[in-house]
């Protein structure tokens, strides 16, 4: 039995996404849990627990032989101590609470917790499709639309709060975006922001596949898959909230690149993943006509680690630590 | 005679402008003298000797004994050749001069060439209103809005066009920008987007005494001086254009802010300057309702320099070059 395996947890908003992995980053192991939606942190800390001890069991390892857990997770997060406050799209997660000592109490082995798309950057350009460049900016399109950057090989968080590619206004006066504010990237293009917007259109008399294929799937909300499938069969509706959403991702990542004038972006999250390389194009499509740097553009990459990338940025984190 | 004088040339669409500094970088001497518009680059090359011996003169030097002359110049910079290409506010400079060689030969002096708005970034981190900070974002509010970024002390130039803060989206489809792109910040603030639009909105019949003001004080063109003045007679065109401007401000430089959570944000240029520090708190009101990072917003401050900090920060770049 290896002590050098580590479990990435990659704590979503609608899921909980674990893998153990080798020191190859080979995955040995996974699950795959609804994040709880009643409750509050101390229920999504024993959902957590319950996916690692099953990819765990999968991996044929347990829990507290493991090297350690990383964890990337929505919020600030403090990466010390291993606190997590404000994670808004958690339930009643808008105080603080110490995951990283709830898993170290359980396990009794060594946590480390990040947010989530900082991990999930760090994972692209370390082993995914980063890894040919010094300088990228990482866009995490889904729920909302997250972003990470990084310059000269390492990791530019501000003072913590950096990244936030999608509160960047592409529209002075737009749309109300769900974090309060007008004229957001995520009050067009993220999924949270698109779905009300589709049951707003829906209510009013606008004919959309959209419902029924959540509901056929057993949703309750419109997920990834569901958009994918809606688009699939030519869904008007759905079509033309998807244009939206990439007339904005353009825009807001084009004013990303000429402020930062990075090497390369990469497309990621639920929706840039399910979307896959023609969106990848379409995005930096749309990208062109803003980019002030014509003579060198950005590269445009889908993420190269699909839907782990958040799960192994996560148990990047342990290695960094030495684990 | 001291060595140690070292000239600085900020060289403008509209103006160049040279200093002579001492080691404390105390100003010597000066001299503005209008770019001209006519010619070519060794047109413009040639303004600036005799803009730089008549500086030298006021300092009772001459420029063979300088310690060197930095330039600040729009435009891309290779900064170790001093050659400037594509600077198309200058004359018929849309390829490449070897400006610093032409220096060079003229004074036999050491010469050293950057981005205009690099070099006056980097001022005011080094001696002006940045000098708290570890990471700063300069605002240059003039004909075209640059942007200049300094993170962790240092400058970050991405591959060499980083900074383009006045070609961010504020608004898709927007307004047709002097770039050639639509929506970019400085389709609203730029104070050449905003001639253009006053001119066409006079010409369409509305009132204004701009051009009253121009003509009065022998200007073909509306500077700095001809807005403040007619935001001081409370013109309504003028008024209005500005209002657009500082929105547009508000939400570009907010958004610039949400991705880089840098400590602050310096305002200058010729219109920053001109307004002063009134405006730099208007353009901070208009940026608090984008502002993510809520608990820590960016401090926002006029520039500490004034008109002098490109003709500072390009004497710099010989200081740092060992003159």
């Amino acid at each position: 039995m290896s002590t050098r395996q580590v479990a990435g947890v990659d704590l979503g908003g609608t899921k909980i996404e674990v893998a153990v992995f080798d020191d190859e980053h080979e995955v040995l192991g996974q699950s795959r849990h609804p994040t709880p939606v009643d409750g509050g942190p101390s229920d999504v800390a024993a959902a957590i627990m319950i996916a690692v001890a099953q990819a765990c069991e999968e991996a044929k390892t347990k829990p507290d032989d493991l090297a350690g857990i990383g964890v990337g997770s929505p919020g600030v997060v403090d990466t010390l101590s291993g606190t997590v406050s404000g994670a808004r799209n958690l339930p009643s997660w808008e105080g603080s609470f110490g995951l990283g000592q709830a898993l170290r109490d359980k396990f009794g082995v060594a946590v480390a917790v990040g947010n989530d798309v900082a991990v999930a950057t760090d994972a692209e350009f370390e082993l995914g499709a980063g890894r040919p460049y010094q300088s990228i900016l990482g866009v995490f399109w889904g729920t909302g639309v997250g972003g990470g950057v990084v310059l000269e090989s390492r990791p530019w968080h501000g003072r913590g709060a950096a990244g936030e590619i999608g509160h960047m206004v592409v529209r002075v006066n737009g749309r109300q975006c769900p974090c309060g504010r007008k004229g957001c990237l995520e009050a067009y293009a993220g999924r949270g922001a698109m779905e009300a917007r589709a049951r707003k259109r829906h209510a009013d008399g606008e004919h959309t596949d959209l419902f029924k294929i959540m509901e056929k799937r057993g949703r309750t909300r419109l997920t990834s898959a569901v958009w994918a499938k809606a688009l699939e069969q030519e869904d008007k509706l759905a079509g033309e909230l998807i244009d939206e959403a990439v007339e904005a991702l353009g825009a807001g990542i084009a004013s990303a690149c000429n402020l930062l004038d990075v090497e390369a972006v990469i497309i990621g999250g639920g929706l840039g993943v399910r979307f896959g390389e023609p969106m990848a194009r379409r995005i930096e499509k749309e990208m062109a006509p803003h980019v002030f740097n014509t003579e060198h553009p950005p590269d445009v990459h889908l993420a190269g680690l699909g839907d782990l990338g958040g799960a192994l940025g996560a148990a990047l984190l342990v290695r960094r630590a030495g684990g």
